[in-house]
């Protein structure tokens, strides 16, 4: 099974080594995921050697200050243990230009670096963009490297752009963002990142569907009764979250992004092919067939803030009390919708989707429920849950278990749900790795898959877009109120109800 | 959940308590199952108050003796841990009576015993007879008891017999069997019992099939590409096995009764409801369905003997060199099968089966081998194994486990096949109870259900018949030879060969 040979086969390309030009460098993303990512990458082996990484800000600082500031949040966050010794070697690559976003000649003295740089190394000059910055810097930084030419290759290298999110705050402005990424570099250089999609059990979803046969054949409406998609969260707006937070709300900030990209995992039908546009092609498809939710958003969606509650035995604040949000803020920290898709796998078959801070804990799972037997033989049989439950958890404790009937031993039929588990860490023995590795490995290596394609996004904003105007619309006396369940609590009261209408319940986590 | 009322809608009939005559109440199954399981039911308030036995056996001993002797047995075997007080109050409802199997006087007294008993007390008088002698009394011991009368019922009382296996030994004996059985006591009286169906997993197939939505849709030959039952036994012929043994074989002494009775569990269609004879119509119609080995016994039925060889660390004897086997014996401690069902579930999809004494371990287990995914997309990537495989565990570690291709932690597609699992201990916090407690109950209740029926008994004989006369005809020279494997191993290569031949290989256990 480890016949090296036939591993090559199967490995997509080769991450090449490249110049990581990191816009926005003295930020939190920085800090606190991408360098101790490639840090880790460096530590097992996986960062090509010549990989460089060069850290774009506005602030005045040393390549050896900045050095020091990533060991400091390396040493209490890296996940593989930060060694003195793989730090410096490390560290070499690592280097700092100053400059204002806006300013054009910080650009043209990043191009002399990287030429600088370049000049000496054997490897092909590739380099790979971050747009870590907040984006409302995005436009002016393509803007200037386009102006500076520094989206264009130079011999035998690639330049590719990886753009961090929030991609647009609406339809109209993802559509401007992608004119303007487009106008600077080429799609298939393009690499929206979505961390949901790094992550292990969300890359394994395609592989439960369509390496294995069981599923596939019960995948659709005449045996799925229903599915659930649920992320929650237990933090609230602590730690300066605020600010940016009240702008975006719950299904701006997770659903348009992370849940849908979940959801078309699900949803989508077989691809042609694993190529990146293979199975970009079918997500797009299924979030295009979603039922608009124009005039339905009512009795679709439900929004929500938290009040003052209690969690982990802690007293926290509402969210209108939270620090740096409006004390008449309209945006809700909670959301759940009833997805319908229109077509003939999937008619009739409700997605329930639900985020929300301040819940009682930290889970990201999907759940499949099946439909129940017909109502004979064991029909009669009390139990506590009839139907099968397959059940994929993203995160924490990443798996997938089987919910199904069993007989409880003994000399009566009595039957009790059990579960057939899969661990992936007892499974196999180690953590999966972070999804930023991955992602950056993937972007190295020029594999697209597990990026957001143009359409991609922008059929999601579309669809996201009508549930905004449902909610913000001109006229304040149409709009849905905004429900309200104490912190750390399951959501409001207006959430079950839109499973009870149908009735179902959300799944107790 | 545990709302009594509730729970009593679903209880099968309560067991009502009985004098239970044990013929051949001094051989190894009344000392090492029979009493334990009724000692047992005893200790956990299971055993109907009231309940009485009587031993009925050759040898000259006082009720006392008798008492004495199971009283040491079980002190070695119960399960639950011997008590001497529950013992003594369980043991004072013991009785013994001595008597020649074919003396009819001796009858005659049970009867007036038995009358005397039931005078005292308030119960109907309820008799449970158990047929545990050897099986060439039978006979007599069902004459004696019409002539006599213990076959009817007399008040509001009840009159039922257990016949333990074997059952016959071919399909004319079973019909005569049969026979006198139905004119001592009516078909709904008879309950030929085997003890495989009280095991806890076996009698779960029924509730994994129908009570859960997912497995009946990928339950035939459009998604199973084929099924395997193991029967796997360490054992040899040591403690006296051999004398008995050498007249039997691996399939008159397992694959008629325990094996084909599981294999009608799983291959058998819904039954109309779940008494017993609807449940029972079901296996039968499967067992008729078997396509017909005459003229194919050869290509599909694999007979073999254990020669030397070591099994854990032992050195143990061939076969034939054992204890009370003949040195020239032709009969088979080993036995593979392929089967074939002749209807539209599964047409197409074999059956392979084996039983096999003196293998490395012991292990009864059935698998369901699903068929490969389309050859598309992931069919490529090298795996160990491709397909789905849901595996029930009958003994030990009863439970159920699907094999499923998983991901594997890392930047490249690479896939493993991981297994979901349910152990029954383990979820239920407790061992499964013994397969003669469930059955002894089932019996005092009225219940038929894990029983075989006469139709079922006498189609499983037809089918075995025509093996034994491959095997056996008049012809020596056109028998199958008798294939052999070193004792601690895994069966004879012509096994291995029944399988390799359609592209396939079993499991390892």
């Amino acid at each position: 099974m480890d016949n090296p040979f036939r591993e090559f086969l199967v490995s997509r390309n080769a991450p090449e080594p490249c110049t990581i030009v990191i816009f926005g460098a003295t930020g939190d993303l920085t800090h606190r995921k991408l360098i101790p990512a490639l840090y880790n990458m460096h530590s097992a082996g996986d960062l090509p050697a010549g990989t460089r990484v060069i850290g774009f800000a506005r602030r005045e600082k040393s390549h050896e200050q900045f050095r020091t500031e990533l060991a400091e949040m390396n040493r209490k966050v890296s996940r593989s243990g930060h060694s003195e010794d793989d730090w410096n070697l490390f560290a070499n690559s690592i280097f700092y230009h100053q400059s204002e976003f806006q300013d054009e000649s910080g650009y043209q003295g990043l191009s002399t670096f990287l030429a600088e740089l370049e000049k000496d190394c054997a490897n092909p000059p590739n380099r790979l963009y971050y747009l870590a910055s907040a984006p409302e810097f995005f436009d002016d930084i393509l803007e200037k490297m386009r102006v500076t030419g520094l989206n264009e290759t130079s011999g035998n290298g690639w330049a590719r752009v990886v753009v961090e999110k929030p991609f647009g705050t609406d339809l109209k402005t993802a559509q401007r963002l992608n004119s303007i990424v487009n106008a600077t570099f080429d799609e298939k250089d393009t690499y929206r990142i979505d961390h949901y999609l790094g992550k292990e059990t969300a890359q394994n979803i395609m592989v439960l569907r369509f390496a294995n046969a069981i599923f596939e054949p019960i995948w659709n409406n005449r045996h799925i009764d229903h599915v659930q998609i649920t992320c929650a969260e237990n933090l609230g707006m602590e730690g300066g979250r605020g600010g940016y937070y009240d702008t975006a709300g719950a299904l701006r900030d997770m659903v348009q992004n992370h849940l849908l990209q979940l959801f078309s995992l699900i949803a989508m039908e077989p691809p042609v092919d694993l190529s990146a546009d293979g199975i970009r092609d079918e997500k797009v498809k299924v979030i295009k067939s979603l039922r608009p939710m124009e005039g339905r958003v009512g009795e679709n969606a439900v929004r929500a803030q938290y009040t003052e509650g209690t969690i982990l035995g802690e007293v926290v604040p509402g969210y209108r009390q939270e620090d740096r949000i409006a004390p008449n803020s309209m945006t809700e920290p909670y959301v759940a919708l009833r997805l319908q898709i229109q077509n003939w796998r999937w008619e009739g078959v409700p997605f329930y989707m639900r985020m929300g801070k301040r819940l009682p804990k930290k889970v990201t799972e999907i759940s499949i429920h099946f439909k129940e037997p017909p109502g004979v033989l064991f029909s009669h049989f009390p139990v506590t849950a009839r139907e099968n439950v397959l059940t994929i958890r993203i995160q924490p404790d990443e798996g997938i278990s089987l919910r199904m009937l069993s007989k409880i031993p003994g000399p009566s039929i009595r039957m009790e749900p059990v579960k057939m588990d899969f661990h992936y860490s007892s499974s196999f023995g180690k953590a999966s790795p972070e999804a930023y590795e991955r992602l950056l490995l993937d972007a190295m290596a020029g594999d697209a898959t597990l990026f957001a394609r143009r359409d991609e996004v922008e059929n999601a904003w579309h669809f996201i877009d009508q549930i905004e105007h449902g909610w913000h619309g001109v006229d304040e006396t149409l709009q849905p109120p905004m429900a309200e369940y104490p912190a750390g609590t399951w959501g409001p009261t207006e959430a079950d109800e839109l499973l009870h209408r149908d009735g179902r319940r959300w799944r107790r986590l």
